[in-house]
């Protein structure tokens, strides 16, 4: 039995003591478990209270596609059946390589998928800390303090094959030093992050052609919703997909399908992540309506109609703006995070503005700075100037009192 | 950084130098990566070749069931989208709810769904180790070294919690020795293995019953297949699930959808693991077609047809004993590994055997002992008689020659 310390990474006692309050509140406040209905562009709780929700992270309303829906539907009809039920690495539908042919085309790299962006991460963020991509020589991983829960939940795992360092959120100047003092390292950090704000990647792209830097970066909350194609914000700052630049992003966002995407600038690395990617090698891939909403899907991404929901979309986020100043004015990336002094819970207040028809997420430390509390909305092209307006007077009447 | 000792639970560098090996050949003979179109009950490769499929693990062929595909085409449009797209822990469609529901009172217990069973895993290890469910303390954590990847590849997180300790497989007496030492033990162990055979379950709830034994087990290669309303090996041996056991369940293989399950005897665990449970808490759930297809094959279970299924499946099973011979004959759980005294790679008489109609899967050391080969065998209910008996011909006339 190893001796040795713990709690490094994770600590669910600590967690279940003092995290866990602010979701209890928010329990009690009715804010969360909320099973609904959807009627239209709103939603409707059990007890028939009607709102819309301002926490929908399908940017351009895609989820609801006619097109998407019925591509998935018409594509469990034509597999006969939800799954192939055997490995994937074995024997699969070969519509799983019509779509990843799509995807690949679409973001002009080489696409691999998987039933969720959090199972690519747990299968792939592994195999990099191993060396096996890196001239088989262990590179140091830097993980962005806010990187998503799905890489960083691989933290341990990934210091079980190399050292693994944590850095405050875009420090670059810390990923610099690092580069300085070794050959292989790896940075692993959102593109565009659900608490507010992007990784720098022009600055990260300067740091890989100067020291060979790769990097990993989840863009979930930003594909499709910018770029030629829907490429996203951080695949938008490369023209070719470089080597060392591994993109992972779920389709269950802006996509508007379900599942997640593996993108890289090579097919070189798909033959071992297939064998040995965690639950890409041994879980279930994307079922068949998920194939069929991404072959629809795409054929959306390559028409003229995704520049038209891109820009409405934007010029729904300019309308916010105008309405509500938060840290994020005038970014191009769909969420926005609205700081407040207060020492109310945020679930109060958040409460207020739901029990008046608009579901929007409250937030605290570390998404807002200590002392502060916080609500965080999405905005959707889906969504009318009419209530983009009701929902900021709403807000701003709510909070006005606090 | 801190210089601790590597690679205890993993190195990939090691297994792209020996393991690797195994798949390339079967690569190289094309036994993996075979994208396939349906045609009956046959599967037909790009280029042509026609073949029955002996990896499927759809054990009761549920997964082209009529009723399961229409009601996953169906539900998808009757959702109008695949997901709700807000983290399920906020707001989801009420239709998750009533396929929990439904599994709830089909396994008699409490079920939470997730995208895959995979994750379900990597949410809830982590926690048991924690020790929020055991009283707050840390328990020891067992893991059988057959465990499924899926569990295993969560040690390094629940080392971060707590001692964990990787015993032989099905060694009782180790984690006897353990119980007595220790006040909290979790021992995390397949049900049915897909390496053959079982989990000691009527030994294992005497320990539980002898020193309070918390029981960890993924019994995803036998439920449906077998016992009340499909409850499979691990659970049937319980009348109530009692608050010292977790199941967890593929839905993809007999159950003849996708996605997976946890199944507890009491309610208490789910709120924390929706708010902390990883991929549960911040991963997309099932998607509809998914829901949809529960929905359908939990009335299928609670059905006659179940048994009829059941039967047809031990009939199977039987003929093929009659036929092969191997370490499970007799067993109802329907996986048979063939061993063969060989040095031959197990991939060139797989090849030779798909050949001729049938695809097998190719198994090694430590599926089976080191210096033997082996071919794995899935049966299924809807295998006719006569294509059991080519199959076993064409097996038995190949492995002659070896």
């Amino acid at each position: 039995m190893p001796d040795k310390q713990k709690n490094i990474y994770t600590n669910n006692l600590k967690v279940a003591k003092y995290g866990n309050k602010a979701w209890q509140k928010a329990q009690d406040m009715g804010l969360i478990d909320l099973g609904v209905i959807r009627k239209r562009n709103k939603l409707i709780t059990k007890d028939c209270h009607e709102f819309i929700n301002m926490a929908n992270f399908s940017y351009l309303g895609l989820d609801t596609h006619p097109k998407i829906v019925q591509g998935a539907a018409e594509q469990v009809l034509k597999s006969g059946s939800l799954d192939q039920p055997t490995a994937r690495l074995r024997i699969h539908l070969s519509d799983i390589d019509d779509a990843e042919k799509a995807l690949s085309e679409l973001f002009e790299g080489f696409v691999l998928t998987a039933s969720t962006c959090s199972a690519l991460s747990e299968g792939v963020l592994p195999l990099i800390a191993s060396g096996v991509f890196t001239d088989n020589q262990k590179p140091i991983m830097i993980f962005d303090r806010f990187c998503h829960f799905s890489m960083s939940i691989t933290k341990p795992i990934c210091a079980d094959e190399t050292d693994i360092i944590t850095v405050p959120h875009n420090d670059l100047e810390q990923v610099e030093d690092i580069c300085k003092k070794n050959k292989y390292v790896v940075y692993v950090a959102d593109g565009a992050y659900s608490t507010g704000g992007s990784c720098p990647m022009p600055e990260l792209l300067k740091l890989q052609e100067k020291y060979g830097l790769y990097l990993y970066i989840d863009d979930s909350h930003s594909i499709s919703t910018l770029g030629k194609n829907g490429f996203g914000y951080a695949r938008s700052h490369l023209n070719e997909i470089n080597e060392r630049t591994f993109f992972v992003n779920s389709m269950s966002k802006g996509f508007g399908c379900s599942g997640g995407m593996l993108l890289t600038g090579t097919p070189n690395y798909q033959d071992f992540i297939k064998r040995f990617g965690g639950p890409i090698a041994w879980s279930h891939p994307i079922n068949s309506a998920g194939i069929g909403g991404i072959l629809a899907s795409v054929k959306i991404h390559f028409s003229e109609e995704l520049v038209i929901l891109q820009k409405a979309l934007q010029k729904n986020l300019n309308f916010f703006d105008s309405l509500i100043k938060t840290n994020q004015l005038g970014s191009q990336i769909p969420i926005r995070i609205m700081e407040l002094e207060s020492k109310e819970d945020p679930s109060i207040i958040a409460r207020k503005i739901f029990d008046k028809g608009f579901y929007v997420a409250p937030v605290s430390f570390p998404v807002v700075p200590k002392g502060k509390i916080g609500l965080r909305m999405m905005i959707r092209s889906n969504l009318t100037l009419d209530e983009i307006k009701q929902c900021c007077e709403i807000i701003n009447g709510t909070v006005n009192h606090y």
